[in-house]
């Protein structure tokens, strides 16, 4: 298939898309970006790559970073993971506070903020002050680049103004699913989702999970086959907050979407993706990545189902 | 791939969890079946099937039917049909009024009981006072089997112990999403829950969906391909009730299930798949029927991820 | 205490208010009430009544009827009657339904909906097929009046238009909350809702409560004096839906309101009260008529508090 | 009449229940009480006491201590009070946070855990860092007595153990409806929930709400009679948690109850009462402590309704 023509097709039909979304405003150092971009990056499991816009310009992965968290936790927990969190879809947004009292504490999936937060705190039970050392390793590793850091910027906007996430932590402590300090957690959990990549880096990273586990280029084995077909489904069910349906619906890929623009997602057995456009939808999702990878899956017949 | 193998060792392993199971005991005409029974057949594109247990013997299909209203709603209403019923998750059980209160009465997804009752209301007003007719005669042309029918006691168990319906009903209706009387619409829909099949009939019936929209044998078109994948996503994420997530991380394939003890399961562009066994889990999908996909897709290699 | 100069200083007071309210416009029959009216009576226990207004013209007295199908049941039931409805405020409306849920269909107290819905049931297991011709003589009795009868054309709009009211009692009957045809207890609910009094009877009507339960000029005993404080302990905490902590602390009395424009209050061991004005709050109760209960308690210092 | 006598019945007739109730255990310093105590103060107008059991020995206030910063908060800014927090019952306890949430972070009443907060956030906002002194010395003033202090061990146990507030203050933070630092709010919030007194002296305190808000024997007034009134309809409708309606329909008495194990109460224009017994009931209110009440007003007569 012409990727490349795929790609510029693509382009031409969002264009005007590219004025429509919001750019996330609840921090400072995110509402400065420039709305009317366009980036997208395509990996083959033998390393070509198929590239639109600038795609090594960096961005804030945010949400994005909950899957390669996740992805570790589950490498070191295994099953146990899921006595401190679930793994279904979370309904929408307005109960989530009541789902999650209701429920004893127990985020209903890790791609939640809830569900991110006690990933975090079970990251830094086993690595102690090194875990966002360790988290950052992580990602260099799958990245296959060391040149990968996170925005402090970022981080202490976050930190200022994050009074839910603590409000999230403080509730789950009570109900005894946070092991560490609340203040130890959340630092490490700001400072993950400020990490800064470039589309082609995000693709990159996410080659694993379309190749059963494997890096099909280091050959590195990151997870076993079956934990990294449940990270799939997990990204299909929930990696878009409450459009997670509306996105396996219309788009039909495993994806996980970040607040700063950026959407990964994966065909399995064939190709990792990355898209980037920072204006959002009223879900929180990139309102042009989403299109562009429904045009994406249209075009080519590549959807899962 | 030696088909009649996998399904003799899945026979073998799941024998443990027989006795494990719950039978819908809600109505008088579904608690009286027999507990220990396990039936699955494999419906292959080409007409091939693989069984294993009395694949002939017939069953309430109740939620099962969900797949088939609105599959005939969708190709009726297209993307109309969205205004009165959403494309997402629902989250768990216990709030299911407040967030369709929440929501004005437009439930979640048309495989949530409130979401059925809404495409039924909008198949009755296609169909007027024939609905149940057409509904029955589309379930007989996508199974291509003339010898379909409901289970009058099953229907009249429902109608009479189904006051939880009425109110799902009632409250749409007071936001405005039921056109139709209410009665009307609750008979419909619990006849078209009590209609009966056998684990062959509705394997063979789920063909087109693993077939982008045609019969393979047949060659009927029932939905276009883009609408076949949206309804194999839409099973993907809401067909388990608040097990749907688990369902997707474990078994890895659109599916649906019904409290009469069934699941049917597609693997696009390769099989069909209906499994029978009336022990319930607690979420009530079939519990030995889940573990059979399980093991169907860890033994294959399957799974859509 | 001068209560004509009283109620001549609150007449004029909330005269510019009589233009803000909204008139109930959920039923036909209701909307097109004349809003400009206000209507006050007071009785004291030896019978003198200060009025001002049109005190014998009629109006629906809506969610005023649950004081007196109360009343009865309580008579009736006694203490069993917590086994079916509780008597703490319900918060506010938003979770009315997930509130029913949680707790199992048994609803908060018997002056919301839900509750006087649980009421009327137990009315009709004690009363069969008389149900609402006793619950009108206990009217008339406590009236001491005859000419109380109820409005056909309320009560077939409501009946046409109640789909939530049946939302709710079909929950309850789901949980066995009900015990008889759903249809038969919405029927007497909403013909007790759309009986028709004037300010003067039911001002006259309230006497009782606020004499310790007995009618201070017939002598005839309602309720024992524990039973009446408890019903106006309701009142208080439970009688303007979720503007009844306001009501409580804006005017300091036991009352109960209706859509229809009425409110009752009493003073303990003083007076009964009754206010008429059409235009609602956004809490649905008469705007000018909890105005008005307020400068009277005011002007008069005759708050419970 | 008689209240010796009638305070020795009621301690003759709760003896049975005294080894009913439990001790509030979720800190350290408060679950060694010993359970079966009884103390029984009333103060009336004139300063005339009558008592039974050790009225010397000091408990933890707890949330009593809601009801003297409310009225110093009510004291300093008035009806602008209403825009930080509400006057309504909250309902019941599993969605008090949906409640925050849904209502945008304005808590309900300042007598639930978020309104106090709030109430202690805006006697920040004018005391800064000499908040809890001032607290203090209000309630010095009002108990007309220099000898009461904070107890260091309790505070110290609820600052370690107080997750779920934390979480209540950052989502209240988060819309932003706390203007102050989140630690040094709960600090004093905690610090006034752990002030110690004796039964005598929270009845003597309470004796300006029993006297239109003015020290009946000192003549300093504290607040208007209007204010009294209504912080005297706010512990009618909301002072005992989800038992609040409970309390009104079977003690009729304005009151507020703390974990500690002490209720006050007040009859207007007659006495102020506080009753200490540490074992608690379902809802979190002294057992022995509402039902002495409840004997109090059965035997009296005296309940406000």
């Amino acid at each position: 298939m012409n990727y490349n023509l795929v790609l510029e097709e693509i382009q031409k039909e969002i264009q005007p898309l590219l004025k429509v979304g919001k750019v996330a405003d609840y921090i400072p150092a995110l509402k400065n970006v420039k709305k009317e971009q366009f980036v997208m990056c395509l990996h083959l499991l033998d390393g070509t790559t198929y590239t639109i816009g600038n795609v090594e310009n960096k961005f804030s992965i945010q949400s994005i970073s909950k899957v390669f968290t996740f992805t570790k936790a589950l490498e070191i927990y295994g099953k146990e993971l899921y006595k401190n969190v679930g793994h279904e879809p979370s309904g929408n947004a307005f109960n989530s506070l009541v789902q999650l009292e209701h429920e004893n504490g127990i985020p209903r999936n890790p791609f939640i903020n809830a569900g991110a937060i006690v990933i975090t705190d079970l990251l830094r039970s086993a690595y102690k002050n090194n875990s966002f050392d360790k988290i950052l390793d992580f990602i260099q590793e799958i990245a296959d680049n060391k040149n990968i850091s996170y925005d402090k910027e970022v981080y202490c906007s976050e930190l200022e103004s994050g009074y839910r996430n603590f409000a999230l932590i403080n509730m789950m402590k009570s109900f005894n699913n946070i092991s560490n300090n609340v203040d130890d957690v959340i630092e490490t959990y700001f400072k993950h989702c400020s990490i800064s990549m470039s589309t082609r880096e995000l693709s990159r990273a996410m080659l694993f999970l379309a190749n059963q586990g494997t890096d099909p280029l280091t050959k590195k084995v990151f997870v076993s086959s079956s934990k990294a077909k449940r990270i799939n489904a997990l990204m299909l069910t929930c990696g878009h907050y409450d459009a997670s349906g509306d996105f396996a619906f219309h788009v039909g890929l495993p994806g996980k979407s970040g607040v700063g623009g950026g959407i990964v997602a994966i065909i399995p057995n064939l190709m990792s993706i990355c898209v980037y456009s920072p204006g959002l939808n009223a879900q929180g999702n990139s309102l042009v990545g989403t299109k562009a990878l429904e045009l994406f899956t249209s075009k080519t017949g590549l959807s899962i189902f």
